[in-house]
């Protein structure tokens, strides 16, 4: 069936998308540049491209999640992203609620059979 | 802060969007109607409103993961929904994609602080 790799990839994509702003708001507890988060991520099975990382940065900062700064002590200057206080808030929230999730989910599909 | 609430809401229905096809395939194991279906899925805590619930139905069986038949026994006529064998094959590896993704989350969110 062509289109079931196609099907899956889609769903596989929403899935991740949802979580994806956790892994960063986590990660992110400890400063970090673009290009090393993506690396951390990739350690954790986590896989994000630049083209999608970077404006979702940009974006949690300008939503008061992130907060950035220039660090110019290497050869080449970096970009420090870290999660701000109201980012640690909001992680918190969305923690809760997923560990809540996670264990319905977890019921309905363990229920049936896992 | 005011737009909080507004955040949080979004986040969450991102979050909530990725998993919802994985209860639906997983409840319909077993036939059901929509409203059954929203009443089941709201035992387990998982929110669904009509309105987005039933275009994701025909969606899904439009793609194969559920078919449909019509109970005319009762009084009033109501469309069955329930998953596929290709509906079931998407299950089985939407699932063990999340439950990966769920031991990756678990490990980065509670590594820190829970």
């Amino acid at each position: 069936m062509p289109q079931k790799d196609e099907l899956l990839s889609g769903f596989v994509q929403e899935l991740r998308r949802g979580t994806i702003i956790l892994c960063v708001l986590a990660k992110l507890r400890e400063a970090a540049y673009g290009y090393d988060l993506i690396a951390q991520l990739a350690d954790s099975d986590i896989v994000i491209e630049a083209n999608t990382l970077y404006p979702m940065l940009r974006r949690l900062e300008s939503q008061g999640l992130l907060e950035s700064s220039w660090n110019t002590d290497a050869a080449k200057p970096r970009k420090y992203y870290s999660t701000t206080k109201f980012g640690e808030e909001i992680l918190a929230e969305l923690t809760a609620f997923w560990q809540k999730s996670a264990e319905n989910l977890n019921e309905i599909l363990g229920g049936e059979n896992l």
